[in-house]
């Protein structure tokens, strides 16, 4: 595996990859999740680049930017190993040099859910991945259903803006438990650990009502609510039972997919899950 | 040349085109200044695609959209007698479909002139300008120094979204008299058309000065304005002498380059003009 840090050195070797050429973005401190990305790249694509760059941008002024965890060396050993072509890790001044002024901004589908809790949240998203794309010429991008609204905001930016690629979203990938992988697990404690199942539980509950018929959107929600009330770790901050292309709230689950997400905190650490209900 | 219209028909024959591909992106309405640019790029590129897009997302609420001039068989009859390869004319409805919602946006340089003058004017090239990209994938693309605040735009935005391809510049086209080419001088009547050399008199009297050891900007300003002031039916908007990077107003043009520039009514019909001064 080649490591690359400017984009100079990233564009050199990316003209020698065989494509087609698959990209997996990520913020480092690589799990399970990530690396289902990565094969799935692999599994379908002649070359396979990852990016390491915990970006800036997408983190609030109150946001965990300076304690999310890293471990380059870590990712490196993982992504060898695992046979990724070409490892990408900018720096934040590669990224956003001195006089960076350029935003991309997605509306809509960016506004609720995180997009209103986050503010500024998803202009960092569509402005990072746009550089990405544009940096690695990608065929192919993975993401992970985990974050669901980041999906929705790169699947509406890719076809808005023209990216001639295609989006390859990835089931989310959980512990044994159901816990959904991700860097921020690392923050909980044990107790907060052993609570956090709480969200797949309640995505479990309401995704077994809908099967078992309710298809009231506000009773659905409702069953989020009360399974994350039972586990007294969980601060509820919201949950969502949404139309799967626009994340607008529904009033019922009629017809074609709906999300159930929500955010949760425990102690400081802000875990967000979601479920897809309702596939044909 | 082959004309296409779809997204899809674009792509499939933007894949046969020999590299590397230049791109001429236009508004249509042909002069000798568009021209100039297909030139450029056909002595600097295996294949030239041209586009030919009104684009509404540039246009104010009260600005001329709907006069425009088009004449886009004249339009694809020049690009094919030049030797044009590919001439993409997409709709409105196939560049912003229903639920369109990503824009891009420069902030900084595109605030100043126009950008103040046209709210949203620069978000509407950016974004276009950023879907061209995309769909083309160029190799080098090519523009008109003529509006010299959208060179500095796409200049910025190409950087810091890590498009990888070379801006081409080339230089303003004039008519013999020295009015400089644009699609909007038919809207001129012939009094107006006599009076808009205005334009580049003044121009040339600032450029003069300079020349001559004037490097007081106020005072380069100044000769602009007075310049135009001469012409009776000249309406002026602003003059600006400029730092060529920032498009900051000076107030001394000290070293490096400057961008004198103005935007001036002749009846309903707003044309600009610029020179850069202290060239090496």
């Amino acid at each position: 595996m080649e490591t690359v840090t400017s984009l100079a050195d990233l564009r050199t070797h990316r003209i020698r990859l065989r494509e087609p050429v698959g990209l997996v973005p990520t913020m480092g401190y690589l799990h399970e999740g990530h690396l289902s990305l990565v094969h799935a790249s692999m599994a379908q694509c002649a070359s396979t680049v990852v990016s390491i760059f915990l970006n800036p941008t997408q983190f609030g002024p109150r946001e965990d930017l300076n304690a999310y965890p890293r471990d380059l060396s870590r990712d490196l050993d993982q992504l060898g190993a695992a046979g990724v072509d070409l490892a990408w890790t900018p720096t934040a001044e590669i990224m956003y040099p001195l006089g960076f002024q350029t935003w991309v901004t997605v509306e809509e589908i960016a506004s609720p859910l995180e997009g209103s809790l986050r503010p500024g949240h998803f202009r960092g998203v569509a402005t990072v991945v746009s550089k990405l794309f544009n940096a690695v010429q990608p065929q192919k991008a993975f993401f992970g259903q985990k974050d669901a609204q980041q999906v929705a905001v790169i699947l509406q930016m890719t076809q808005d803006l023209n990216f001639n690629l295609e989006i390859i979203v990835c089931p989310t990938v959980r512990e044994s438990d159901g816990l959904a992988m991700s860097s921020r697990n690392v923050y909980l404690n044990p107790h907060e650990r052993e609570a956090a199942v709480v969200l797949y539980k309640a995505l479990i509950a309401a995704s077994r009502a809908f099967k078992n018929g309710e298809h009231d959107a506000q009773k659905l929600r409702n069953t989020l609510i009360e399974e994350i009330h039972k586990e007294p770790l969980a601060k509820l901050q919201y949950v969502s039972c949404a139309d799967i292309n626009t994340l607008k709230e529904l009033e019922e689950v009629s017809s074609g997919r709906a999300l159930l997400s929500m955010a949760v905190f425990f102690g400081n650490t802000r875990l967000i899950d979601n479920m897809i209900i309702g596939v044909d």
